[in-house]
């Protein structure tokens, strides 16, 4: 259903309140129970994947693109400059979908069928947590588990860097931190803390078992020492020693992260060869 | 020497006007022979690594920082607002510097002393350049060559986010994008093309020699298909079947040059364990 509006500050258009107010976005995603998907291709993604359509906001131009796959949902048509007044920037993909959120499975619903997870610990960037979805999710890795102060993977822009990889990847928040790999353990998982530190084992050289959940720590500060500690092994991807000493002393998270996950893979791979 | 300024139009102040206008900044940088390194570490790099300062743009409470380092060049220093004024929006690090280019080594000077290389083939995005850069100089690899197109590694925003990598690794630009590879397939390197395509060889099996240049295309379209054609072999990275099917059908740019120039380095490794 086609709806015309005017005014940005139209009551029905306040779920798209200023997108980039992450404090805002963060009370009012969670009082509302939605999200905000971004493009046709991460919208077709969220429908897709089970997310009911609370409602689309797209202007003239772009709204045939996604007519087949709405439904019922109503479709609110604005002028490029209302988008840009409820939005609050220039929506360059032309849609924003407004998705009601289902509730998080437990991270024992995560964890049981899986075997290879990755674990982050407070990493707050959206930008940082959407990219590393998108690599675990095309690298084969069955589940993310976040710590309790872990950015949210359903913020509009770690949806969009994810490319809608956030939907396609089962993830659960751990209730408390302190405890946090406890049931990692519990359920059997060999529990790997990546760290820059090239005293730790290479990952390459780990003999990884069965299940495996690998730590990722923080930007910046990287894991705390607590996980480091609690984790089965540090393990490192090796790094040039010339770089370290011109001061390139380390990885951004999702290089890390990317590296960390195709070795999983591989780990897999050829523990299947064997078997 | 300290020169206290109020005035955001001060002629003085040209060499920083308005970072985020990428294209101002292009024929600015160009005309003038400068790049500007933001934050007191991305500064004392670049010093490092001999590129000779204009100026230094820095306020008050950050003065003091780089003292140490730089020695006669002429420091500005302006209150927080004339900061904002000329570059056009809040530097958050504190210190700016305008540095002095240097001319770029010939691709020969950068692979004759070269192992393993990577070669760039019109990426555009300033960020991935810059994250490129970080990931190949972390993980070792020798020098980088950039095609005609590719942006600039020592455009503000490129330099930021290597973290100063792109002052540690040599790096130079083809002249000819049609006959480009030629110059590396006469100096001995074995060329592979980094594609998505899965039925490409997985560059875990890959037999590598003992020069390696790793092409790496554009985000979106990937390598032309003149490049991938002239390549002596197409590589991918293996992908979980389960993703594709979901529609992540591949990494971003960073995440593939992260586990490749990886992979060239276990590669380097390997070929010195047997040898």
């Amino acid at each position: 259903m086609l709806e015309h509006l005017t005014d940005a500050a139209d009551p029905r258009l306040a779920d798209y309140t200023r997108l980039r107010d992450v404090e805002l976005r963060k009370s009012l995603e969670a009082e509302r129970g939605l999200f905000v998907a971004e493009g046709e291709k991460v919208i077709r993604r969220a429908i897709a994947a089970g997310y009911p359509v609370r409602s689309v906001l797209t202007t003239r131009r772009w709204v045939a693109s996604l007519a087949d796959v709405l439904g019922p949902a109503t479709v609110y048509v604005v002028s490029d400059e209302t988008m840009e007044g409820v939005a609050g920037f220039q929506v360059h993909r032309g849609a924003l979908a407004s998705m009601e959120r289902l509730p998080l499975p437990s991270t024992e619903t995560v964890l049981d069928p899986a075997a290879r997870v990755v674990v982050l610990e407070d990493i707050v960037d959206h930008a940082n947590v959407g990219a590393i979805f998108r690599c675990a999710a095309a690298l084969g890795v069955d589940g993310v588990i976040l710590s309790p102060r872990c950015a949210d993977p359903l913020y509009r822009r770690a949806v969009k860097v994810s490319m809608g990889a956030v939907f396609s990847i089962p993830y659960a928040r751990m209730d408390n931190w302190y405890t946090g790999l406890d049931e990692l353990r519990g359920a059997g998982f060999q529990t790997l803390a990546l760290t820059p530190d090239q005293s730790a084992t290479a990952l390459d050289q780990v003999k990884m078992g069965d299940r495996v959940a690998l730590l990722l720590g923080a930007e910046g500060d990287g894991l705390s020492s607590r996980w480091l500690h609690e984790a089965d092994e540090p393990v490192c991807i090796p790094m040039s020693p010339s770089a370290m000493a011109n001061g390139v002393d380390s990885l951004n998270v999702v290089a890390a992260a990317a590296i960390a996950c195709h070795g999983l893979m591989r780990s897999a791979d050829l523990s299947h060869q064997e078997s």
